[in-house]
């Protein structure tokens, strides 16, 4: 027996090395592998659940909102990525490119896709004529490759999986109201579904995506107090547009231009899922993308009808959660420790006192509160319970959020309070200048995480040059 | 209102050219579009969608045999894709390299993967200690790149979407098993889902793939009477296990090599669904993977009443069925042939004389067949008559193969039977000779397709040099 009787090794713990605690849970939780490809990673079965639990309730997001998915090939000809200027200087710098298949030299290189914005307009150059083809609202999945050079697991890797919307509308309006849509979508999302408190906005010029015309993003404050980036929709004007002639008659027909929207959100969330919600036991996964909602550990499993009852209610509680009897001959306590490390909601503990009693113990992940069920009631308690841990979940990430939320009205508080209470955001003013921004981040150490389409009046000045405040900023550290 | 009535383009008849038959499809009705990245294409909503129910289907398959999804990084160090010697072979040939990232060159060269056999491999010998740990059942659902000169939409593409299984088991007796299993699955996937009627069979050893030690696959028969492989299924016995080096402690704790399979399908199952059932008016798609399963198209409907009817039995029949409502102004007759060109297995025609006797009709796809229905029949009728639709093409079908199946015992015998009846499956007997196989090819143009799993005592002798028979094997040509 000794042989299985393997051990839960401890975690580092956050305040400790929080960047250590990260990497051990991503390994020892079984979320991911490195692998000898430089900067890229095997998702293992554990992290791959929890991407198609995300996946699954986004595409059904995307799909009720009216958008179909599609395909584009993973590789762009150097001369189409060249078309738009903007983007062409941002991404370029970053892409792998391929330049032999098989023994032959390509005529013409192929950079594995950073994004697909050039192949979308190709295509949309080819399918739309008239109004009556718009709007096209779509939608792929499927990784993307970005050559960076320090690279961390989900929070940056150098292949990473993602979604990218990319929409065509006749106007501006509806462009825009898309872009806002598609960032209203990811915000549900991370709240209701990730429990996970995300401030609203817009990139500053210099922030916004290559080729944009407007960044909005959605920024979560991780548990260490650094910005996370969870999600952006891009607003593109018609710059796209012109540069691949996207045209279409229109009701009069007149040829127009059309606008452009593109939106994404990758796998770093599983990265903001870890940051916020995990603790020094290990991951604490919200209930919605958990591939296991409720783990049922028998107690003193040899004695006679605990196997039996515990695979009973496996089978009855199918119906209501993702549920997993564990009957291995581990111990208790290794199976105690395992799966608090992979964050499972609610544990289910059953053993023959229990049965005598026709009841069982819940134990909550995120609180350790134990709670006595009949099990005559576990059909209607379990999602009760599961709604309390996101619930609770999202009310700690709050709390964190608001504790390291800061007001500075000048310079000098900034470093002083990040120095005092922990990095977190800074509300400041700003007058607009990108010059203030540069600065701010050169002197403090925080850069502009977004203008938040909440705005308050902090000041009238810019807490960087005195001028007329036209801003307040969210600043921060960020993943 | 004269420039919204489109045209549904007649599409060139099968008899006349299959090949324009079968690229006017793909085209037509709206499953793929070209691009600039030569062999690669963009899947477009229609087409994307009836992957998506492939994926959906195939997926719970592969779930409910234990099998978990993973996702491993999209390239291959050169080295680590040596490792294997058969392998490499067959593959380096046709994969393309990355040999820059950003503006730098790389120390090594990566492929972007053909197949990922030496990846999965690198990750067993890294995760597997123990016999405890085995089997792993790993499935990935990911895009591969093969340099392919002759690209053909679906069928050949430099890229292309598929699942590809990859299993470690204990005993080469339980990687049979598993190989046979997967085999299994695919075929009822085939047969019952697309209805589409396989032989199953073994690769002979020329066509088996890079470094297996025995290729099984299932053969469908193409209505032109060409063969094509819908699904293969390989056991690797140790030989990637001992490149690899992926060893286990067994229960006697013995130093074990491990035994492999992997599996794997593609989007080439689309274009075998095309060329399975598809007619001179377009598409005819499988109930179970077809995006929309019932069209409802209201007749006069001006008239009023008729399009709030009609919206009623949408909604109604949303709970049974994949419905969609064509309220658009585009006149009946083009309906009829958008959605014929679309393969929708049923129509529903609903006007104001059918509304007033409380009926509609039901026209199928297959056979035209026009059926009156009851409006409070409708939820039990069209689960029956979308089962009759699989039913029935699975049967034409299966009379296609069966009509252009051949049995040959002479040489001469071959090419005779293909010029008088056409292409098609020709059972023959074979000494298991590869110098034989190869002469069959060369004199008769047909290829040995597999060596069915169920065999048949022809005759004797090789139909090739006289010795004894030692197989009998379907051969044909192939997509």
């Amino acid at each position: 027996m000794a042989d299985n009787k393997k051990m839960v090794e401890a975690i580092t713990s956050m305040d400790e090395d929080f960047a250590k605690w990260y990497t051990d849970i991503v390994t020892k939780a079984e979320l991911i592998e490195y692998t000898s490809v430089k900067g890229c990673m095997v998702i293992r079965p554990y992290g791959y659940a929890i991407w198609e639990n995300i996946q699954r309730i986004l595409d059904g997001m995307f799909k009720e909102t009216g958008h179909e998915n599609v395909n584009m090939p993973m590789f762009i000809p150097e001369s189409l990525l060249q078309k738009e200027k903007d983007h062409v200087e941002g991404f370029a710098p970053e892409v792998a490119w391929v330049t032999h298949g098989g023994s032959e030299k390509l005529e013409e290189r192929l950079c594995v896709r950073p994004t697909s914005e050039t192949l979308f307009c190709e295509h949309f150059a080819n399918i739309v004529h008239s109004y009556r083809d718009l709007p096209k609202l779509y939608n792929q999945w499927v990784s993307v490759v970005r050559w960076e050079k320090t690279t961390r697991p989900f929070l940056r890797s150098r292949e990473f999986l993602w979604q990218e919307g990319h929409t065509i509308h006749a106007t501006a309006e509806e462009a825009i109201e898309e872009t806002e849509r598609m960032l209203g979508v990811y915000t549900t999302f991370c709240q209701e579904y990730l429990a996970m408190p995300v401030v609203q906005g817009k990139k500053t010029e210099s922030d916004k995506f290559a080729g944009a015309e407007a960044t909005y993003c959605i920024e979560a404050l991780m548990h260490d107090g650094k910005a996370l980036q969870a999600g952006t929709s891009h607003y593109f004007g018609d710059g796209f547009a012109k540069a691949f002639d996207i045209t279409f008659t229109d009701k009069n027909n007149q040829i127009k231009y059309v606008h452009e929207t593109s939106w994404g959100m990758t796998t770093r969330l599983i990265g903001a899922i870890i940051m916020t919600h995990g603790d020094d036991n290990g991951l604490v996964l919200p209930p919605a993308v958990a591939p296991i909602q409720v783990v049922i550990l028998p107690i003193a499993q040899h004695k006679p009808g605990v196997l039996e009852k515990a695979a009973e209610l496996r089978d009855r509680l199918k119906k209501v959660a993702r549920v997993k009897l564990d009957d291995s001959d581990q111990s208790p306590g290794w199976k105690f420790a395992e799966y608090e490390m992979k964050g499972v909601p609610l544990r289910l503990e059953i053993g023959p006192r229990d049965i005598e009693q026709n009841q069982c113990v819940l134990v909550r992940r995120d609180t350790r509160e134990k709670i006595v069920v009949s099990l005559d009631e576990l059909e209607e308690q379990i999602p009760v319970l599961l709604q309390a841990v996101r619930d609770g979940i999202y009310q700690k990430a709050l709390e964190n959020r608001e504790r390291r939320t800061y007001t500075c009205k000048t310079m000098d508080e900034i470093p002083a309070v990040l120095a005092e209470k922990g990095d977190g955001f800074v509300k400041a003013m700003w007058c607009g200048d990108e010059a203030c921004e540069d600065k701010v981040k050169e002197l403090t150490g925080v850069g502009s995480r977004c203008i938040p389409l909440e705005q308050e009046h902090l000041a009238d000045t810019c807490v960087c040059c005195g001028k007329p405040a036209v801003h307040m900023v969210y600043w921060g550290k960020a993943y």
